[in-house]
């Protein structure tokens, strides 16, 4: 059967791989889902990369840590909570268990009868994604927290510069302004 | 004719349920609709029950108040105000009289030449529902500022237990965080 | 417990009305909920009347009929039928059993572990929506297939001239065309 | 004061210009506000070109026709009849008096105690919007129903190439089939 | 050819008059697109205006400016940046220019290689929306920020209750409180 | 680099396996993204399963055929075909090369400057979904037109029991009729 874990992976960092690396050890007949939450935001301070940005980073991540057996697959934003794991079930391909360190999505699935597990964040100081950002627009260490492969990515799309407007420019960001 | 009175009742307080009695008393020839705002919303630290919980809430709060002569009606948000008195008289039942405290509803709804009035809020330093969340996330004494037949709802559905993750979970909520 | 009956009663005809009353004599400690399906829709050949029309239309059948214990609730469509259960969970009071006709709604509810009951349809030759709608519009016999409360309503509201337009125009209906 | 007049304008016809010609001379001291609606719809066999291509073929043929005094407005669909009037007065500059054809357009705005007059529709045999469509598609004699500025600017987007496509793929259109 | 600018011109002031004349002077060849962002907002703090009235004060100061070659077009959000260029482009008449001095505006137009512009801020500290929104609130010294046939206007709709009841009440605003 | 090839999938037949085949072995050193599309829809007639089954069933049927180099990604319908390659850029992984036969789809993305290719369809006569999606409602043959490996998981989720549902039911399948 498949395990899924949901973030919004912005961007993908070495916390994040080594929570999957440790899933897929722990239950390697598994297949693991890599949802990608959030899909529907780019551009934004605390979204800053497009879903398929975001699967990119996960892809190569993924490819040059030799780690297999996953799925990547976005999933776009509906605002009701309550329905919100039927939209996951009838979005992602069959899974009977679910990763995951907030509260609400392991409320939310386990009213649902999911077996829901949270795996230990690692090295949480240094592998967080509003840290990230912020090191990202300050030109500061960020590659260091996100694996090789994710970092020449963000360089090849200059998300220096990227997260350096979206996170200096405040409330004037929002296009129609 | 009708009357309606629009609010979240995040949840049904006792402040919610002497406004209802004296608008039925003021008026007992008259129906009135209680319109439950915002009702896609749940699962948030301020919109906490579905829309379905809190028709239930009322329900039980007028059965055991024997208040008649209302009916409930979910009212899910459009985010359009300049359209809201339009889609507020599709929604519900004929209506011509309008009781609220929100200064634009009052001016959404006299612009389109509906009677407002201002029923007294009653005890708004007991009954105001930011406070009764806030005294559910943290075991206090929620239970005085509900009618008997919300505050048993409440426990049968874990509220407390709901709105102290709900509250105590910070920004790392959403579900696909 | 509660029971729920959903249509969309464009309008609510003498064989709703007659399912309505066998339900509450079958069950008569259980409540009845009257989901108004594709609330959002009015002034069209297939949906000509608002929700809160239909609203209305309800209540006073009911009133006149005497038949107490129901609830009338509009339920907008969302147009995802993998999540139409939860959402309905949602949006209305708890239930526990469903009437229904519609071969799908009957699969979506039992895949879902609700009871699911099929009331028998009453003289469906003459109660039909379809059917009363073109009478409406072609001034023909539509008042013999609804409630005497329902049709000194729909004449009140100019029922006839409003169908005979929308079933007259055609396709150019639309109010951008 | 200003008057509207709604259309789909799919494309701008010598029908649709003469009729702004008409409105224009009976009340010069008004402003036009010319709606283009079903906005958000483009590349589809019922409305093949997108609001900014309807809003330059209307603003050449106005140009060449030295008809002054209108303005142009795109008018995205919302799907709910019931507030449509109440959608198009907070989208459109104030206006007091609406043109149409349409019996809808008519009933809603008279509910709303606006004047509508319905000028007269000029050589429908020719000036139609589906066959004009249809025209294009089949490579026939277009250019005779369309301002001379519009042909020319259809030609220039290479219409008939496009209308072809639409009109004969049948249902294999819809991008993700 | 066209340039466009958008904003939302809550309200349209003194500052936006002038960038107008400014790009209009400098190319007086090429038209001009005023685009009214958050087109489907109104009735908040932040966008107390709807659409039509904020069409209806840039009309009459531009008729009063003597400025012509402008079209004025409202824009309603959509939430998805990545897509936010391809929409403008689908909604407003084609344009190869883009005046805005939003870096977010800037990077999305760039990155589809649009030619684009940053007219300088005019008396920035005077001509600044949230500061004249207060001061309509306050019932300050705003009409010195906005041009004549604007503050005529803003007195004919009674803006200055408007704001003050919107930007006072808090966060009681949204009408399903 | 990688291809895209959309597709509606309802379900994954023979045809679009050995497409994909070919695709592959073409150019092995290319990924390639199968977008589920019209992800949103489920149980209706012309799209019976949701996007989660259709992942589960191209996924069994890539495996059992040992083709490797794939993504599976599910994309919701927008219903704005002048934003869409805007949409699908946004939400998958880079690519520059679209595989089709839809004439829309290869004209927009052609107008994106991308390399479009169409794949020959394989035996449409017995590959093409509708004739299947009957098949499977009649209880025919629908085995001979979909992979071994979808043929077994469409038995283990009572699939032609589904499509004779909803086939057989016509205009009474929506679920609040």
């Amino acid at each position: 059967m498949r395990g899924i874990l949901v973030g919004r992976f912005q961007p993908f960092h070495s916390g994040h791989l080594e929570v999957v690396r440790r899933v897929r050890a722990a239950r390697p007949s598994d297949g693991l889902v890599l949802g990608v939450g959030s899909a529907q935001e780019s551009y934004t301070a605390e979204n800053p990369f497009t879903a398929g940005e975001r699967f990119e980073m996960i892809d190569r991540a993924l490819v040059a840590a030799k780690i297999d057996g996953c799925a990547i697959v976005p999933i776009p934003d509906i605002q009701r909570h309550a329905e919100w794991v039927a939209y996951v079930v009838a979005l992602l391909p069959p899974f009977d268990r679910v990763y995951t360190n907030n509260p609400l999505t392991r409320l939310l699935f386990e009213r649902a009868h999911f077996a829901v597990e949270s795996p230990p964040l690692v090295d949480r100081a240094r592998f967080e994604g509003a840290r990230i950002r912020a090191e990202l627009a300050a030109a500061g260490d960020w590659r260091s927290a996100v694996p090789p492969a994710v970092a020449s990515y963000l360089e090849s799309i200059d998300a220096p510069d990227r997260l350096r407007l979206l996170l200096g420019a405040g409330d004037r960001l929002a296009p129609p302004s």
